[in-house]
């Protein structure tokens, strides 16, 4: 299935897209729904933010070539931090600099929406928690991480975490290109498959520490390539399969 | 006011407090609420979290005697990290000693309570957002506190954020003696006129950087003093004029 949350005449509507149609649900996906046998053209919604989350888990230093630029070790266990969910925006909504920082970066990333409340799950058993994944884009107040030794600042303003359009369960999540763009160039270009952790793994992990709850995300780390963002700036995260996440830096 | 939280045969309710009675209120503090005509005994109702944040933003390092005993320098800005929602308990309620963890400590703290949304609040109007203030123990598993740079595993395993009972607007949050107890034996006293970030200059300062909604809260720091809970071990941390939060430590 492929998921999108999305508005249409002011309302807020969950659905199912099938070719250039989006198919209108009952309920939203993390609830029970059923496929209604109305649709509108893709092309006359407006996407959302797949979800808003409870909680969104962040993952540092997740691809080895990030951790070297970084200059960090690469981690023996997932390096875990959070972001709000008030930082959360759709695609095409706005990033704003904030005026406490003087650098803000992209950090093109995949992120895994959860299903059903999980906690304590075994590996093995972590496919059924997963509703599937969507693009994302860990916005970094960069020059404040180095200022501050937790993250949340840097990584917490509103706006910070783009998400969506789309969710994918239709996708391997081992063997996906992801690739960054800024104003049409490629500035991030990696594999899941170069993933220290994997997804399934992560799920795994985190919920041996913490309750997650339908609709939280995990945004699983950025692969090499970082960088500073100008007012103006369009970037995109396009995720093979899932599909491309556009966002512009606004004052 | 002082607000709480309660559950009575088996309904969540939300009341005010006055001497021995809560009056049932209409709706949620949070919400625009009316006092019914209804009222229980203190003594017959249980005493629930005032909230499940949406989100808990953290201080570290907010008394200089604790930045001393944690061998850091005393921050020139609020070090802030999260507590997710899915760690919030209630009174009484167990604390789980994590199995990855070999040492669970306590950290007595005050807690503010958020009545509504606020963004980029100047000092002079902090206390229109501010419902109230509450007791929390900002539960910290301190060995995998020191192997991760990040604080969110070890600060984030469900049960970790014991708040309540009571969230009171007739205290005066800049000089409150703050005192808690393990098994009866006073271990960490203070007082909030030792905070080195003010709870009003808190809510400013961090709602310049993120929105926060009804029902979030944000822990201010804890005191010197901090220390390992073992098995079976009582930990209540009161606060003047507020009141007294008990947890039991199981396995």
């Amino acid at each position: 299935m492929k998921y999108v949350r999305f508005k249409i005449d002011e309302e807020v509507k969950y659905g199912i897209i099938k070719g250039e149609q989006v198919w209108l649900l009952t309920h939203s996906f993390l609830e029970d729904y059923e496929v209604t046998n109305q649709s509108y053209l893709l092309s006359e919604v407006t996407p959302l933010s797949p979800t808003l989350p409870s909680k969104a888990v962040c993952v540092g230093l997740n691809y080895a070539d990030h951790a070297m630029e970084m200059n960090i070790p690469i981690p023996s266990t997932p390096i875990l931090f959070m972001k709000p969910s008030s930082s959360t925006i759709g695609p095409d909504e706005a990033i704003v600099h904030p005026t406490l920082s003087k650098r803000v970066d992209y950090e093109g990333e995949l992120a895994i929406v959860i299903k059903k409340e999980a906690y304590q799950v075994p590996l093995e058993e972590v496919g059924e928690y997963i509703l599937g994944y969507t693009c994302a884009n860990d916005v970094t107040a960069r020059d404040l991480q180095k200022s501050d030794g937790q993250w949340t600042v840097a990584k917490g303003f509103d706006t910070f975490m783009p998400l969506g359009p789309i969710v994918s369960d239709e996708v391997d999540p081992t063997i996906l290109s992801i690739k960054t763009s800024l104003n049409g160039k490629v500035v991030q270009q990696s594999n899941t498959k170069h993933l220290i952790f994997s997804a399934h793994y992560l799920v795994s992990y985190i919920s041996s520490i913490m309750t997650l709850y339908p609709g939280d995300v995990i945004l699983t780390g950025t692969p090499g390539g970082i960088g500073k963002m100008e007012i103006g700036d369009k970037v995109t995260v396009e995720i093979e399969g899932i599909g491309s996440l556009t966002n512009t830096l606004h004052l």
